[in-house]
Parts: structure tokens; C-alpha cells; sequence
């Protein structure tokens, strides 16, 4: 698992109790594994389908670092699924685990489509399309 | 299940492809939740320990109104098991569930102690006393 | 009055002097009245056209939980009146009170419309139409 | 009346129709105008006790320029009256106008508290001191 | 050079030590000087080229009280630059300068064209026209 | 120079034309400055004292994908200097550069200290101790 992104935890980040607020590393974690999956799949429309249970092992508070690391585990037709990990750069102590994400592989009309890869890139030779807003009816 | 907190999805809740981004999504959830769990068990101190898997049924856009619903399902000796929907409020067209988020019921000291309830209250009845901000050692 | 939307006050939601920042308040109240107008007139087109006096009867700090209540008071021919209160949700002593918020329903071309209504729905019987976004002349 | 700050709207500041959210406008002003009052007074601890009412006369959308004009109308003993409007920087078109928003000057214990000034200084010689985060109980 | 746009400094500004995140502080600076250069160029398609170095005299923290400050020093064929400075509004103390920052004034397909002008406007009698949001190809 | 943390587009990164803000990117950057800074010098107090001229080379737009990389140039006794520099991951084209950001190193009182280290550490090997929030006088 390859360790990217990471955060410096900011009172905008806390909860009611001073805390790491959940929804914040849930955010944060829902970003960086689309980051991930466009990457694999070549394909920005890609959609959040699944995520396995999650265990917070342990918090964070004010002026903590944590980072996020990401691995593609299983290249489905149309779906990827990644496990994603949240930890504490200096103890290296896990916050939160998840095993399982999906992402389904959408095309222009936003239904599943095969996207074609086996195995993970290391390259970046997978390059997404430029994608238009989506219309109203 | 009841359905109490409302959104309006705004610009700044939508992803890179301009649906609804799910970290927000994710994110409204954790603090209703987290609301939820202090009414029931009377005290503000309380952690997300876990929460079982997450299927995103559908999506939403700019412009679509939603709310989100809750339940309690079990209450442990130290801990509250809370059922949560997402759903657009005109369609009621499910956006995702969650079977199981787990709430642990904590002392002073960060600490899992009994918080001594077997139902749910309607009533809110259950006070919880004000919490000081965590002491940095 | 019914209350629905529920808050948690966390740090990102204080002022510079730590207690809960008044704008944020009147951002929630604002973002939940229009969700309210919506559904009683079944139209996305609202506006906010109007608000009479606001009373800050008290205030609140990190960690207290608040929501939000709301009531239809009148119907007009191409308004709606709403009251709107803030309140503690454990003490339920009341944040601020403000007697008349008016919306204003509109047509495609921003133009008040009569909006055929004249008594609250619990239903969510008025299905509001997809919006387009705004045209740049 | 002057005008002092600025706004350039941008997608984080509309609302699901896509023209300026009140919430956003109303967290402006409430923030500018503190600013003012804390200015006026030489003491940081204020809060807003009272906005009369207000009138949406237009709005806005992404792009536009905004400012925020305030003016002192009255010095109570324990209170300062402000005038408030938000304009189109270009067109000068007023957005909103708030007649009176009341600000009340407080002590260490947030208890109202004389605050010995019955005119608008033009020359910041109202120095407030450092103010302590509130303690809890 | 004149001071406009204020800021209150909030927790939700504040980065893990607690003190001033100079990240909000750049964003303010860059909203500020994109508001001003509108304004000089007459046209609200305007890009930040260039800043020059910029020191970070002091600090600020929690309940401060900023200002922006902002002069257009010199007029080339395409572009404008300013002088910018955010001081504590009490102390009147320099928290930081950016001797130059440069925006060039685009045309519709985003190319650099003239603006025409050679001196600073006090008049606001140059308005951009509307722009229409960026296609994708 | 090591590319860590990622960024997709939103709408709330979006400025007033619809492209990315500026003030978003220097935020970006500073955070992951800080971070790189504190893992390097194993000590959370450090602030950014100086940034060298910033090209702001290409923009980028919804939906694009962006990393941020960093690399230690120069460790001076009490400082630390940084090159970092944004850029479009599918292209790899640069967004922005800067040549030189400096850190100091703080004690507790906020005076700089000598950190003690003279090259890149690549095993986080330097632990900061907690901080305290700064106290007011």
C-alpha cells in the first residue's frame, strides 16, 4: 500500500468534543480513493459504489499529521475495489481501515461499461477524458 | 425510522464530475449520527467505533433536497447501535444505507464505561453534562 | 412548529470569541427554510424575499446540539410566510426566533408565479421540476 | 456609510438554483459587522442581540463583485446601533439592507457592561484587549 | 495604498498550533487583489500571473482583527500589478507584503489582450462585462 | 522532489470565472509545506517565515487532477528550506512553482531554536512532541 496524501489537522477538522470529526476523515478518504481509481481506470466517471466496514481504531486531535495510503486489490469487468488505510504519520498508528471500495466504471450516459485493465498501473498511461457537466432534464 | 436533518445540495457539496460528492454526503451522516447517539445515551462523550458496509444505491444533484434518517437497534452495555438512510426527500428514492453505526459510550477519561439504557427515548430526557476540550499531555 | 434539522456546534462554527458564530446560524436557518418552501410550494424556483426582526435570545458553544424548527403561517398568492426558531435540543431554551421569513415562487423566467397553494401538505404531495442552472445574458 | 469588504462570488457561495445563497450574504454581514462594533466599542466581547428586518432587493450570481457597507446610527449604554447594506460593486445595485442590527458591549462574566462611547471614531484609538477562550463549567 | 476587505480571525482559520493558517491568509490576498483588479481593468476575466516573495512578518490568532490592503503600482499593455499587505487592524502591526502581484487581462478565448488603461480608476466607471463559465472541449 | 498529497477539482476550489482559485492552491501548498517541515524537523512548532516569487504557469479546471510535491533544498541552524510545486497529474504539466519556501524552527516560547539536522530524513525518524495551544496574555 502506497501512502499519499496527507493532512495537518485543523480546528476546522474537529468534532463537537475537540476531536478528529469522522465525517472529516471520511471526506477525505472518499477523495483520495477517486483520485486513485480515475488513475487505474483511466476514466474520471467513476462512481463510489461500495465501501466494506469500517473500524476507527483509534482518533486524532489538533496538530496531528495522518496520511492516506491506497491499493487497487481487485480489477473487476466494469468495477475496481481498493483498500484504504488512515494513520498517524509519526506513530504510524492506523486510525481507520477499510478493506473493501468499489468503483464502478461508467460511461457518457452514466451506465457501467468495461474498463478494459487487469492490473495496476505504476505509469500514469491511463489518461481520462475531459468530462462535461452533467445535464437537467 | 425517523427522518430529521434536511440538505439542499449546493455547488460546494459536488464532486469533480459535478454529482454529489460522497465525502459530504458521508459527512452529514457521521454529525447526525453523532447527535443521535448523544440524545439517546445522555452524554456527549461519545466515538464512532465502526460502521458495517455502506451500499451507495443511487446518486444526487445540484438542486435535490434530501434527508436523513435514523434508528437505534441495540443497545449494548457500553454501546448504541444506530440504522441510517440517506434519501431524496420528493422521491423518496433510497441514496444509501447503513445497517450498523456503532457508538462507544465514554467516561471522563476516554474510557468505555455502562451508560445504563436499554431503549430508546422519545423524550429526551437524557441530559448530557457539558465536556471541557481535551487536555494536550 | 415541527423540528427537523439537527446540528452539532463544532469548532468550524465558532467566532472569534468561541461561541457559536451568528452567521452560521442564520446560514443553517436560511438553507432549511428554502428546503421548507420548497416542498410546501412544489417548486426549486424560491426566493428569500424577506425576513422581519431577529432576536438573539441566547447563545451556544462547541458541543451543544441545536435544531432547527419551522411553520407555514401564510400562504399568499405567489408567497409563502414561515416562522422560524433555533433552539437548544437539551435545554430547549430558544437561540434566536424570527416571526415571518417570506419566499417568493417563481417562473422559469424568475418572474412571480401564483403558486396554487393555500394550506400546508404533509404529504410532499408537490413535486418540484428539475431546475436548470442560471443562463449568463 | 462606508464600504469596506469585498466578496467575488464563487461556486461555494450559491445555492442549490445556483444564484447567491442568503446563508453565505447573511455570514458576511454578520461577520462585518462585528468587526465594526468591536472597532467602535474597544472591546472584543460583543455579541449580535437584535437585526430588524431585512429586504432581499436582488441577488446575485458567480462572478459578481459584492461589498459590505456599515454605519454606526446610535450609541446606547450598553449598545451599538449599526446600518447595514450589501451592494453590486459595479452596478451599485443594493442586495440586502438591514436598518438596525444591535450589538450589545460586554464584561469578562458576558454580562452587559457600559462601554462609555456616544459617537463613531474614525481613528481606531478603541483598543480592545485579548479575550480568553470561554471556560466550561 | 487603501485598506478594504476585513476578516475576524475564526477557529476555522486557525491551522494545528492554533495560531493564523497562512493558507487562509493567501486566499484572502488572492480573492482581495482578483476583486481589485477586476475593478482597474474593467473586465472580470483576469488572471494572477506572478506574486513576488512574500514575508511573513508576524503572526495573528484567534479574535484578531485584519485588513486587506491593496494598490495597483504599475500598468503594462496586458497586465496590472499591485502592491498587497494584510496588518492587524488594532496594532496597525504588518503581518505580511507582497511587493508585486501581476494578473494579466484576458480575452474571451483566454489570450492576453490590451486593457487600454494607464492609471488607477477611483470611479468604478470601468464594468466588466458577464462572463460566461468556461467550456469543456 | 516527491509528489504526495492529491487533489480532484470541486466546485468549492472553483473561482468566480470557473476555473481553480488561486487562494484554494496557495492553501494546498501551505498545508503540505507545513507538514514536510514538521517531519523533517521533528518538531510541530514551525512557522512559514517566506515565500520566493510564485509563477503561476497553467491553470487547471473541475474535475482535473492535481499533486503537490516538495524536496528540502536547504537546512540552515534554524531554519528549513523547501522547492515545491503543483501540477496537473495526467499531464504532468506544471500549475505552479516555488523556488524557496522557509520555515523556522520555534521553542516553546515561539523563538527560533537551532533543530539540530542537516540533511533530508527519509524515515521519519524525527518525532515533534505535542503542542499546547498558545495561551492567551
Amino acid at each position: 500500500m502506497n501512502f499519499y496524501t496527507r493532512k495537518w489537522v485543523r480546528p476546522e477538522d474537529l468534532n463537537g468534543n475537540g476531536t478528529l470529526f469522522g465525517g472529516s476523515l471520511l471526506r477525505w478518504i472518499d477523495e483520495e480513493a477517486v483520485v486513485y481509481a480515475v488513475l487505474q481506470l483511466g476514466n474520471g466517471r467513476v462512481v463510489t459504489k461500495y465501501m466494506s466496514e469500517i473500524d476507527f481504531v483509534s482518533s486524532a486531535r489538533q496538530g496531528d499529521l495522518i496520511e492516506l495510503g491506497l491499493v487497487a486489490t481487485a480489477f473487476g469487468r466494469t468495477s475496481l475495489t481498493l483498500r484504504a488505510e488512515a494513520r498517524n504519520m509519526i506513530t504510524r498508528r492506523s486510525i481507520l481501515t477499510i478493506e473493501r471500495i468499489v468503483f464502478v466504471n461508467l460511461d457518457a450516459d452514466g451506465d457501467p461499461v468495461p474498463h478494459g485493465h487487469t492490473e495496476i498501473t505504476y505509469d500514469r498511461d491511463r489518461i481520462p477524458a475531459p468530462i462535461d457537466p452533467p445535464a437537467l432534464d
